[in-house]
């Protein structure tokens, strides 16, 4: 944790020629090049499955039984990234909760709009449910990140199982960007923008007659009674980060179990640089903290409202 | 953590006879009399201080060697509530901890309107750390939470030595009660109402001419830049929640590092009730593991800024 490691990452990320609004052509192999360009770790034990017809990317630690099951949700603005590209994050998080991961190949616009990815996690997860007894937990990033609360509203709405609990590491949650940290962060945030957003936005509800206000496409819009506990990590230099407080405000007055935390002076999904970036090791180890108070929690649902008098 | 402890402090809260926005001869002796109702645990010592003039009432946990000093301000709308009858939330929160408590007695308004209060608080502060060499985390609850990020903006301002952290239950941010769940939540409060917000802001300003967006007396307001780690706690059914979330909102648009937590279905500073609702034992537990967390950190100051290229 030191100002060293985020100025590192920080020029990182701006010197990269990575661009999430760019041409997806070139973006999307050069993102799956940064992505796995670090091996895995070689007690990481990866394979390709299905789940309800959707494709996945399996991973589990070597010598671990796993004590749950958790399904992750990539990022890459609904348009870029995949499952197997998300497993250096999603399989560090596996191993600090000592649970194995599911990630989702769920389809990508624009040759897949709304509502095609979110059909997909849907088959997944419902589908994981039918194939295990363990505990669920469902994680996301960025564009996962929204994909994640539209998972567990849908399943709500549809009376179907709950996940035990939700992480959420930088979510769009607010596909108008209309958050003031477009502008008061355009400066601090060292590779996202708004132009990129919209380019990405455009590409997900483009031709589907959804307005970026319609509560199925931005979480922070939803009614989000009845979600299970949620974890919402982001970075004070984000654009982003009034897509993760406005999240967390809905879900406070929506009478959810919500714990918002914010890291200051680090970018989005700022927790992929862990392995040289203090604050992502902590928020990791964090996230790792809260899953295991939620699966050894003696909660009640949270959807049962106290009686209110009068 | 049942819906019927919940339903017991809920129903307890509304038969209650205090009342927050009453008459301050009825409710000041009521108040403490709730407070000290139950005796503190045998285990708790007890002692009367003073510090920089302002007198403290001190607990230590007998046979602990504290770790640290937790510098508490207790709530009560700026015009009730005593450093003693908040001892039994504070020495909870101390055993906790493993740290030893002073909790400030300060001026009361309407006798002592702002900045009386603020002023002895800061004075408390400055005298504490000249007389300890142990880290000091400030707590405070409803106006005390109010009062203790006041504190840390002086303190910043001034250039004196900020505590590690701080834990704001329930925080009064926004004394201008402007916050929608005034509105949203006045169904579900059992036991404050905006008229008696309003009644103790007017005490605490009244002939001072301080507007409540004053952010000297409504942190939601403030330049929190600077800021130690912060823990907010709330409950979601608290009309006080947006008072939360704001100064949430607030600290992280600033670059402040903080964690929001919020428990569903529970009233205004619920941990007090940590003895009969899991949900206040659980909300105490996660404020030790940040205390833990922020004692043994190896964070830079926060105020640290990362370097904006361009």
């Amino acid at each position: 944790m030191t100002l060293q490691q985020r100025q590192f990452v920080d020029q990182l990320l701006r010197n990269a020629p990575f661009d999430l609004g760019g041409d997806l052509a070139v973006q999307r192999p050069l993102l799956e090049g940064l992505l796995t360009e670090q091996p895995l770790p070689s007690d990481v034990l990866t394979s390709s499955d299905e789940l309800g017809g959707v494709p996945v990317a399996r991973a589990t630690i070597d010598g671990v039984e796993p004590r749950g099951v958790l399904f992750h949700i990539h990022g890459g603005g609904f348009a870029l990234g995949s499952a197997a590209g998300s497993l250096g994050l999603a399989s560090d998080l596996a191993r600090r909760t000592g649970m194995s991961v599911v990630s989702v190949e769920y389809r990508l616009a624009p040759e897949h709009p709304f509502p095609a990815g979110l059909d997909d996690v849907n088959a997944a997860y419902r589908a994981l449910l039918r194939s295990t007894d363990l505990p669920v937990v469902v994680s996301g990033e960025s564009a996962g990140g929204n994909l994640a609360v539209e998972l567990l509203v849908a399943v709500r709405t549809a009376g179907v199982t709950m996940p035990r609990a939700a992480v959420l590491m930088s979510p769009m949650t607010d596909l108008t960007a209309g958050g003031a940290s477009f502008a008061s962060k355009s400066e601090l945030d060292p590779n996202i923008t708004a132009q990129a957003i919209h380019n990405r936005v455009g590409d997900y509800l483009d031709g589907t007659g959804t307005a970026p206000t319609d509560p199925r496409v931005s979480p922070a819009f939803a009614d989000l009674r009845g979600l299970p506990p949620l974890l919402i990590q982001a970075g004070s230099h984000e654009v982003l980060l009034d897509d993760a407080t406005a999240l967390a405000v809905k879900a406070a007055a929506d009478d959810v179990a919500v714990t918002l935390d914010i890291t200051p002076g680090v970018a989005h999904v700022f927790q992929a640089f862990a392995a040289i970036l203090g604050e992502g090791d902590a928020a990791l180890d964090r996230v790792a903290r809260f899953v295991e108070e939620q699966l050894s929690a003696r909660n009640e649902p949270a959807e049962q409202p106290v009686a209110v008098a009068g």
